[in-house]
């Protein structure tokens, strides 16, 4: 560009354009997680370079195979930054794809930031990929390529996901029903032994670590020594169990004492993306290129895209300001919880030990009428479950009260908190 | 907006502003293809406006599930137009999620649209859905949801997809080996008649209408008739089905005559959309139902937007002037390979009937070798098989030549055709 | 919508939709500035809706004039939010132009907001209205259109943009000169009449609202009373005086105390446009089209879309919380200098009156050379003045001290206020 | 990127990538016109590029001026592709700017390319550059810079903006009558020297090559010799006089014989931008500085974007396939008003010798009535003159039909044309 404008000038110029280059090329040779996010328009810009390597960008290439990533719609290229030709080969999910090698690197990246957020936060895993679809199918692929027998052993929580899961991937389902300790739903390991022991033909243990109050996360160290012992799969639903210590450090116990084999997280729960993608990570990276292989055929690059742009605008520093601030807006919720439960005698707020969400015990309300006129309030995802409700309350044989939850996950602020309570409140004054 | 500008400049002004509303209105009130494609700015609006009826849109909400959409990154919003909650609920794919109305009716809407899409095209089916998967995925679903024995009887077609697909649902698989008339690979009904005789459990028949020639269509009439007498659900694998009559004509008659339950194609290949979504369709809505149901949990809303932008932005119009476009290009292409044989001794054009494809054999070159080399040289998509690969030639005891592919499918220009064929040569010529 | 959706969930999307939809509805009615600020893709798509309604978006249209608003690219298009005409007509900016309903109601909202805006502030005029030109160019069309005689008198200031729009505007020039009041350069009204006296032809008076220090606004109240008396135009120039209660204060006790004629500030320092338009504004609205009027030709629509998208997006409550945060920032300038003051012999900190921005005294320093290397140390925006150049100084006789300026005006960020001083010290030490 | 995936697909992605980064690269070493145009996306990100070299994007800049390109919102920011210090200085426009390297580069290439444009397209010009004010505007600066007495001579054409931008210079204005010659209206040379001869102090000519029919081009050789002769400088209005090769040539007569100082033409009219830039050139380079040196401070950067985007947009191929077309529109326009001419009693084509538009006599219409009608048909451009109206005509003393004209300019359809005709004629019956 010299001679267009002063050298000075120039200078000056290139010192502000690098501190733009400088963190792509970074990312580019260290294949870290940024300490610092990015700014959108970085992102975009490095997205779109991404894809200008794929074939059909090619202005001087002659496309003549039956899926040629060609698009109707500049609206709909661009809404996935191009990658047209999606991620995947029809053998193996995180296969390098001949016509699309920008998504190949895209997607190769993504699963290596992934994996490197995933060990900087402390979890004690070797590997991890995006799966380009959501919790309950990343579930399906694990099991299906995992399970050995004919029966999933599902020590029960209340979601049909995980149930749909193991039904699409072929499985059967040995549902091991849980127990009440005090306020908590819990699973007790030798329920889940007895089931091992009962099974003619276990193909895994899914086992669960997040979930609603009172339902409580399965004793993951007891379930992984089980499984080691009877040589069964384990698989982890760890749904949204990327963004809290307590989680992490249940895991890392799993891990340390016995088998676990592959966990599942959701992109969209932990690294707010849109809803569409699943983490799989493990502590063994053969496991992982197993269950990419169970993947049939092609997917939307959008889910990974997501990641990788949840991953680079938040940057470590990001992602642990959020990990604060969820501290922060629970211990705000627990606290407003109770001052409701000091004021009002049918409300109490139930014992529970959980890191994201609370729940309390409505006396003399319907809860599922509750939640309904909260959603009309604009309150959105309260859970009103009725005692007797033996899928709701995780528990075939019911539970001892009516409750709602309240969540405080990742992401949540402090006006959401404040404003459900209120709402809560004015709903139940309101009968 | 009265009294800003003269009156008779807004009237003008409002012809002009309606003529953008109007096509939205049509939509919304009729749920029909349009006959004309719309723009993608009014196409983007209009998804805006929709996605602005989602609850995480909500100023006054308070969002306090454990999924609540939030997003780290505009970017990532904006790319799934404001869509972040998915679609689905956990129960049902299709089934309208009270937390996004807007990404509901969008997914909804979609629907009516690809079902009134196909049937204007002349499909004889009642009901048809996007599934945010790709063919193998919608294909998994399929026989996950109708499947109801042990194996999978699948006449042989060289394509990992499906295979995975299969496993992916927890089946077996018993294959059906092909034959050879003339040039072509066939499927004998006879054969597909005594793989459900000798089969203890048949689960279902996966048959395929479109591939790679010299790979022929299935009999899919015939084995609609089969699947009728032997009550066994059958599933058609058509994966670019939707573009030719030819393919049309042939799932039509299968319907007509025997037990068609679901038949899944491609969005990316048929409908010009990135890769990532499949068309489930049925000549019985209940049977879509069913598959629906199969789903685990939710998925990214992408692969359905991209879908409907893909209808709007081409209208019925677009669509045909599409389909002539290809066969004018297929005829061209045909041309061009004869005139090519017509040079060289090395050449011949295998004898396939295909409306798509055409495929040569490539006598004393290795067609491995000869698709590496167009891949450096900027040809995508030419598949070359080696007369002796059980796989590639889609036949386990081998065809009587080498040869190469080349696809003229829907959205492929002529020049891609020219150059190609060009190249082709001067590979050839260059051993 | 009804029918794709349940009832229920379609009426809570409409809910948030409303939410959407009630600030545009409410401003086309009452054209106020909003108290809240609107989001980024509300005004995005109001803006699109708008331009929807020109002429050359009618797909129906016949274009056949020499101007047409054919567009080359996309990309330029939505640059101007497909405002492709522009504004203006030959005769006068302000006018509807039949071609562009949109951008004609466009351009009057944006005038009637930003007249509201300056009320609200409590500015006493009567209208104003957004010129497509900075403020150099809107001072020459103001004299051009007011101006009389042949010189325009002008109090000096340091500043090309007024002479040459002086200049452009086809008079002479008679400049006052400046007075030293301790610290500050000050105009004597004295100086102005002995100037309108001498004059033979004068044809208006250009005051100065807002200069850097050490020059201090003209006594513009004095100057008022002395155009009234000898019936000479009075524009003022006021580039950045919208930001600050001090000045609104001194200009109305202008306008009521003698004759104002029209007032131009920036629209980039005031309301945080990128650079590009003037505010014409005036205590009587005659006024103003007559320097409308002035305006040859038609222009770009951006500098208005700017405006207006920067009134719709801070709201009256994020200006007024701008104006706020100018002021603290101003304190902590302040406060780092005294600072400063104390800690070196160097450093003094000039006594000057300014809201926005302080002064400072460099003995022994060459504060050109200052500036230019804090511009490579990457501050940008001091102004380093010798006390021999007749020209920075404001004042043709000299100043009494080498001085660097720093500003504190709105938009700015505390770490820039500290950084600034940081490395201004680095720098005085590192000679 | 090695290492993510195998190397000879890394090398395929950069040959896709290198097609896209290499016209950046000739462009910025070579600094001429591309042959061919590029697509919008990578004009975007080129753009993006070069404003991350401005002082506003540096993350680690403190920024403490009074102007320091701070923007209220993403969306104004990103409408001037990131350029929110607009271009110039002000002391001279042209000038780079300290705080915007990038704009400054920016601004300057776009200068160097509309000047190879020119000269390549055949005008014997040595510089251009890029107002950011439109065809009044420039030519007021023309004037302002150039003008030295006190009167503009101007042969007499009905277009304000030129009119207001001779006023807005401070200048006044002899006017020149026309003349009839046939059907078409003429300026006398004789008529000019006349008014040199008599004016007391002549600023300049400002004389006209393109306008409605049947107003013809001014005799533009003849009056650069009457300036030459005179000492008088030569301001040439050639609004829209780039698109065709007799305007061209016109000129350059001009440019060879007498005294031409500078040409003034509309960006949108030309290079179809949206309205808002003027490109000023000239036979002598020198002459231009004076005029960007009249420019009164910083302008909007948009108007200079849209004008680099048009011309990368369109490259020299697109603009020669654009005048070609131009031409076939317009011999299409003469022969369907022939046609009608031949079916009609109450329409005479005119002869105007006109590359651009056609008039055509409407005897017993009201031509201004017939206009208005047009407008509501959807018809926008045409111009309807009355026989006696001395300014519509562009001759004080009448002209002997009413007319109206329609203009087949640079980037108008075949249908446009078509249906303008079709809609006149139902226009003429209907009444």
């Amino acid at each position: 560009m010299r001679g267009l404008i002063p050298d000075h000038m120039l200078e000056r110029g290139r010192t502000v354009l690098d501190s733009y280059r400088e963190p792509v090329e970074r990312l580019l040779s260290e294949r870290r997680m940024p300490e610092e996010g990015w700014p959108d328009d970085v992102i975009a810009t490095f997205l779109w370079e991404l894809s200008r390597m794929d074939t059909d960008k090619d202005p001087k290439a002659a496309r003549i195979g039956e899926r040629e990533a060609r698009v109707a719609s500049r609206l709909a290229e661009e809404s996935v930054f191009g990658f047209c030709h999606g991620v995947g080969r029809s053998g193996t999910l995180v296969d390098p794809q001949p016509k699309a090698p920008g998504a190949s690197i895209m997607y190769a990246l993504t699963n290596r930031l992934v994996t490197d957020f995933l060990r900087r936060l402390g979890f004690r895993i070797e590997g991890a990929f995006v799966v380009p679809g959501a919790t309950g199918l990343s579930i399906a692929l694990c099991l299906s390529a995992l399970g050995e027998g004919e029966e999933v052993i599902y020590p029960y929580a209340a979601h049909k996901s995980p149930i749909k899961a193991v039904r699409l991937a072929g499985f059967g389902m040995r549902v091991v029903d849980t127990e009440i300790e005090g306020d908590r739903i819990v699973v007790d390991p030798g329920d889940v032994e007895e089931a091992l022991e009962r099974s003619e033909s276990p193909a895994a243990v899914l086992s669960t670590l997040t979930f609603f109050p009172p339902r409580s996360s399965d004793p993951l160290p007891e379930i992984a020594e089980l499984c080691e012992e009877y040589g069964v799969p384990h698989v982890v639903n760890a749904a949204y169990g990327i963004q809290h210590e307590q989680y992490r450090d249940l895991l890392n116990r799993a891990i340390k004492r016995g088998r676990v084999d592959v966990v599942v997280s959701s992109t969209d729960k932990n690294l707010l993306t849109p809803v569409g993608g699943g983490i799989v990570y493990a502590p063994d990276e053969e496991t992982l290129r197993e269950v990419s292989r169970a993947y049939p055929g092609r997917a939307s690059a959008a889910p990974v895209a997501h990641a990788l742009i949840s991953l680079l605008s938040l940057g470590m520093k990001g992602y642990r300001r959020l990990m604060r601030r969820q501290k922060e807006c629970k211990a705000l919720l627990d606290e407003l919880l109770e001052d409701l439960e000091a004021r009002r005698d049918d409300v109490r707020v139930l014992d529970v030990d959980n890191p994201i969400a609370s729940a309390v015990a409505v006396e003399g309300h319907d809860p599922v009428d509750l939640a309904a006129r909260l959603y009309v309030r604009r309150v959105t995802g309260p859970r009103g479950v009725r005692a007797d409700d033996p899928f709701g309350t995780s528990r075939l044989r019911g539970y001892h009260s009516n409750y709602i939850t309240i969540n405080a996950a990742i992401g949540v602020r402090e006006e959401d908190v404040k404003t459900a309570v209120e709402r809560l409140e004015r709903e139940l004054e309101g009968e």
